[in-house]
C-alpha cells in the first residue's frame, strides 16, 4: 500500500486552472496533489542575441520554489547569488520539452518566457511544471492568434511529464515526496499526446536497474501521461 | 473619481485568507483588490550569530515578486545576483514593522522568519504584505503557544499598513497602481491595533508636499488601518 | 543635557568646504560636528539607457563609507559583492531628494552622478550628504552654466536635510552617534528652501510614536533645515 | 557511412592513462578518440557539514573545460562567476554515476573529490569523463588500501558510460562532434560492470522518439559500455 | 623640464599628517604633490584563519579609491561586484611591504589592517599609500605600546615607497600623472630606512630597458626613499 | 647542493612542444622540470571595445590552474565567483610581457587570446607560461601569415621569462617549488631575445636584499632567458 493509499498506476488528483493571472498572457496554476505550481507564459518582444536575424522564435522557461513552499523552509536562490544546479536543471528541461511541440519558425522572431513557481511543493514539481506550462503556452499561443499574430499551427502537439520510481520494489506511478525520498530508481518522463518520447531521466538511487524495470516504469508513464493530455484537452475546451 | 471608482477614503476589496500553506507554521494569502501576497511564517532554530545568547528572538522578512506578477515581466533577482534596492528595503520595512509589536524577549532564542511574495501586483505591495504577515506572523506564535514554547504574551499588538498619496490634489487612501503611477506624492503608513505610529514613509514625487497635506494623509491613513486591523481580528476569530 | 551638551533644538557645528577636489565640476566637504562627507558631482555624457531620447538629464547618487569611517572597523563593501541595502536605501534617497529641485528637461540629455563618501563617521551621514551634495551639485551646474551648457534655471531650490529623535523622552534634533542608538524614535526629514517636504522618513525603534510627537519633530526639523539653507546660501556666496 | 568512418556499433579508439599527475592520489588521462579528459582524484580529509558525524564518506565530482578546448574559444567560467547549468548538471551525473558503485560506509568520514577537466572536446565529454574517472577514484582507493586507511571492498563495481543517438536514421554509438550537433536523438547511458543501469538520460533533439528507437540506443550501449569496462580492466592489471 | 618644473632627481611635495582620523587607532593623511591617501590603521581581534594558534600575527591592507578621484569619474568597484586586478596587486603590494619591517611574532595573535583610501589621484598613489601606512601603522603599535599590549620592538625599520621612470629619455624621480601617462619605462621601488630593497617592480610600457637604465632608476629610488624616511622622522616626533 | 641537485646557474630540463591542440591557431605545452603549462593561441574577430577603431590589435592572456596541479587540491576558481589576485597578477603579466614585442598596429584590429593552463604546479608557473605562450603566439601569427591575415613582421623579438631566488644565502636560476618555498628573495625576469628587460618583479620574503644580490639575480636570469630563448628558436625550427 503506498502512503498515499493509491494504487500503483495511480496519479494523484490532478487539477489544472486556466487564466490565474491578471496580466501573463497565459497561466495555470497546476497541482498534482499537493504539488502547486503557478505557470506563466509572457510574450516578449525579440529573441536572444544568437538567435537574432534568423526568423525563428524561442520558448524559454524559467523555474523557482518559494521558500516555504517545502518542509522546511529553504534559502532563498538570491541571497546566494545564483540559481543551483538543480534549479538550472530543471529550467532546461522544461524549456527543451516545451520547444519539442513548437514550430518555432511558425512562431517568428518572439519569445516566450515560461514561469513555473512553485507555490507548494510535495514531489513531482518538474513534471507538473511541464504539464502546466503547456496550458499555459497553449493560452498564450491562443492570445497571440487572436491578435493575428501567428497562425494556428505553432503548436504541433501536446506534451506533458510524470515521474516513476521503484518503490519497495514495486513500480508505482508519479512519486509524491514521501515515496519520492525512499525510492531505489526515479525516473522522469516527457512526451507528447501521440506518444513519442521528448525525454527520458532515469537515475538509480540506490542499487542499479535493470532493463525490465526501466521497460515497466515505462509503461506506466505512458498510461499516466495518456491521462495528463485528456486532462489538458478538457482544460482547455 | 478614481479610476478603480471608489471614494477617496475607500480601501479596495481586502481578504485575508489563513492556513493556506500544508508546511508553515503560519500562513495568509492577502489581497487588497488585484495585488495578492502570499505570506509565510516559519519558525526556525536559533537566531542570527550577533544576537546569540542574548536571550532574546527574532523576527525578519524576505520579499519577493513572482516574475510576471507584473504587468510586463521582470527579471528573476536570482539571475542578477542580488536583490534590489527596492526589495531590500522592502523586507527591511516589514521585518521592522512585525518586530515593533512583538516581544522578542518573550520569543526565546528563536527566529520567525516571514517571507512574502507578490503572486500579482496592483500597487501597494508592501502595505499588504505587512497587513498579511502579522496574520501568519499570529498563527505561527499560536502554533508554538499550542506546544508550550511561548506564553501568549508574545505579541503585544496588531500591526498593519496602508499606502496614501495626493492624487490629481486629493489625498486618497490605498492606492492602485494606476493611481500610483501618477501620484504627485506617496506616503506608506505603518500603525498599530492601538493607533501608534511605527513607521511613516513620504516621498514627493513631483513638487514638494506641505505640513497639511501630510496631515490630510495621515488622518485618512489612521481610519484606513483602523479597518485593517478589524478585518485581522475578524480573520482570527 | 545630551551627551554633546547642546540644546534640544541645537545644530552640530556645520561647515560646507567647496571646491576640495581637482577634479569634480563641483565638490563640497561638509561637516556636521564629526560626521564628514566628502561629496563630489560629475558631469557625464549621456543618460540612463532607460531616459535616452526623452531630451532629459538624471541626477543619480552613489554612497560610500571609508572602512574606518566608524568606531569599529566594517568590512569594505566590495568584499562581500554588492552595495548593503542600507547603502542602496541611502544612495536611493539622496538621489531623490536631489532632483526634487532640478528642473530635469533644462538639464538637457546629461547626468550628473553624485558620489557621498564618508570620511567620518557620527551619526547623520545621509542627512549631512543631502546638505553637502546640494552645493557640490550647484557647483557643477555653475560650472556648466559658465561653459553655456545651460541655462540658470536649472536649480530650482535648495535642499537640505537633517533628524531628529525623540531621546530620553525629548524631541531633540540633528542626532549624534551617542543619541542616534539609544533614541525611541528616529526620524529624518528632507525639505526644499522655501518649505516644502520633499521626503520624511520617521521609524519607532522601541515603542511607537504618536501624532504629537511627530508634529514636535517636524517643527525641529523645519527650523534646521531653515538654517542648514542659510548656511548653504553662506557657502556658495 | 559516419564522418569517422566507423561501423554504428563501434567506439571511437578508446585510451586510458593512468598515473599522469604527480601529486593526485589517482589520475587518468582518457581519450575516446579526440575527446581528452584529465581526470583526477583527490583525497580530502572530512566530509561536506551536512553528512559529518554519519560514519560515512563522500564522493564527488567537479567538472570543467579549457577555454580552447573547443572549436571557438569559449569563456572562461570564472569571468562569468559561476558555473553554467550544463556544467553543474554534468559534475552533478558524474558524482551521482560513482557513488553508485562506492560503499560509502566502507570508505570512512572521507572525501574523495573527481576534478575532470576536458583537455580537447570532439564529443562525449561526460561520459569520457565518468569513464576515465572510475579508473583515477580506483587508483586513489588503492592508494588508501595500500596505507590501510580502507578496505579493498569500497569499490563494488566497475562503472563506465557512453553515448548513442539517432543520427541520419541511423541508431550509433559513440557520437563524436560532427555527428552530435546534427543527430535527432541523443542519449547518454551509464552502467556499471555487471550490466546495471545507473543512470539513462534521453532527449529529442528534433522529433520525439520511439521506444523501439530507445531499445535499440540501449542495445548499443550495453555493448559499448561492456567494451569500455573491458579496457578499464586491462589498464589496471 | 619636467610639467611639473621638478629636477629629475626632485620629489613632490609631500605631508605626512598623522591622527586625522577620530576612531582609527593610527592614522595618516598623506599626500605627494596632488595625490592624497587616507590611512587608517585598525587593530583588529583575531588572526586570519589560516594563521590561528601560531602565535603571530598579521598585517594586512586594503586600497580603495574613491569615483571621483581621478580626473574622468571611474566606476565604484563594488558595483562590479569585486575589486579589479589592479586594486588587488597594491594591495598585496601594501600588505607585503609593511610586513617586511614587522615583527609578527612580536606582535601577537592580532591583526592590523591598513586601509589606504586614495582622496585624489595624480600618479604614485601606491607609493603614496606604503608611505603613509607606515606612519599609520606606528602610531597602531604606539597605541598598543601605551597600553602594553606589546613591546616597543615590533617595528623594526622604516619602509617607504617612491615611483621612478623613464621620461623624455631622462630619469626622472617620483612620477605625476602626466609624466607616468607618457613614460616608457615605470618602477616601483619600496626600501627600508637601512637601505635594504624590499620589493622592485619595474615595467618597460614601450620599449625594453637596460641594466644601465635600471640602476639610474634604483639610484634615484634610493636618495627619494631617505628623503621619505627623513619625512617619516620628522612627522612621528 | 639545491634540492634538485641542480647547479645554481642551471635551468630544469625545458621542453616546447608545438601543436598540442585540435582546434587552437598556436599552442605549446611548455615543461619546466614538473611544471607543465597548456598555452594556446585563440585568434578574435575584434577588439575590446576601448579599442576598437583604432586600427590597432591587442594580445591578452588568460592563467588558469587545473585544481590537483597542486600538491593539495586548490578549490577551483569558478566556484567562489572570480579569479584571485594572484591569478590576476599573473595573467596581466603574461599579456603585458607579449605585448612588448608584438607590433599591435601591424596585427589590425583583431585580438589574439592567450591561454595558459597549469596542469602540473612545481614552481615558476607564470615564467613557464610566458616562455611559452610566445611559442603559441608565433604559431597563431604564422597561421595568420599563411593566410596572408597579417605581414610577417608583427612579432617584433623573442620574450621568454625565468625566476631567480636567494636560497640559503646563494643565488639560483629557475626555482622549482621546494626552493621557491623558503627563499629568502624571490624575482621574475622577463627579457627579449634581444637582452631588454621587458619586466622585472623581486620581493624580499624575509629580509630585504641589497643592490648586490639584484645583481647576482639579474646576471642569472640573462643567462637563463638567453638560453630559453635558444630553446624557443630550435622549437620552431
Amino acid at each position: 500500500m503506498r502512503p498515499s493509499k493509491r494504487a500503483p498506476a495511480e496519479l494523484r488528483p490532478i487539477t489544472l486552472e486556466r487564466g490565474v493571472s491578471k496580466y501573463a498572457e497565459g497561466s495555470c496554476l497546476v497541482k498534482f496533489g499537493d504539488t502547486h505550481v503557478l505557470c506563466t507564459a509572457s510574450l516578449e518582444d525579440g529573441v536572444p542575441s544568437w538567435l537574432r536575424g534568423q526568423r525563428r522564435g524561442w520558448v524559454t522557461a524559467e523555474y523557482g520554489m518559494l521558500p516555504r513552499a517545502t518542509h522546511d523552509r529553504t534559502r532563498r536562490e538570491v541571497t546566494s547569488g545564483k540559481p543551483s544546479g538543480r534549479t538550472q536543471e530543471i529550467q532546461r528541461l522544461i524549456g527543451r520539452s516545451l520547444r519539442a511541440v513548437v514550430d518555432l519558425e511558425a512562431l517568428g522572431e518572439r519569445q516566450i518566457s515560461i514561469d513555473c513557481d512553485v507555490i507548494q511543493a510535495d514531489g513531482g514539481t518538474r513534471t507538473a511544471a511541464i504539464t502546466g506550462a503547456w496550458v499555459a503556452l497553449r493560452d498564450c499561443l491562443e492570445w497571440m492568434g487572436a491578435r493575428d499574430m501567428i497562425k494556428k499551427t505553432v503548436l504541433k502537439d501536446h506534451v506533458a511529464a510524470v515521474s516513476c520510481g521503484i518503490w519497495k520494489g514495486v513500480p508505482v506511478l508519479d512519486l509524491d515526496y514521501a515515496e519520492d525520498s525512499v525510492a531505489e530508481t526515479d525516473a522522469n518522463f516527457v512526451m507528447t499526446g501521440t506518444g513519442g518520447i521528448v525525454e527520458i531521466q532515469g537515475t538509480a538511487e540506490g542499487k542499479p536497474f535493470t532493463d525490465e524495470q526501466l521497460m515497466a516504469l515505462m509503461g506506466l508513464a505512458k498510461d499516466g501521461i495518456a491521462k495528463l493530455v485528456e486532462l489538458q484537452k478538457l482544460a482547455i475546451l
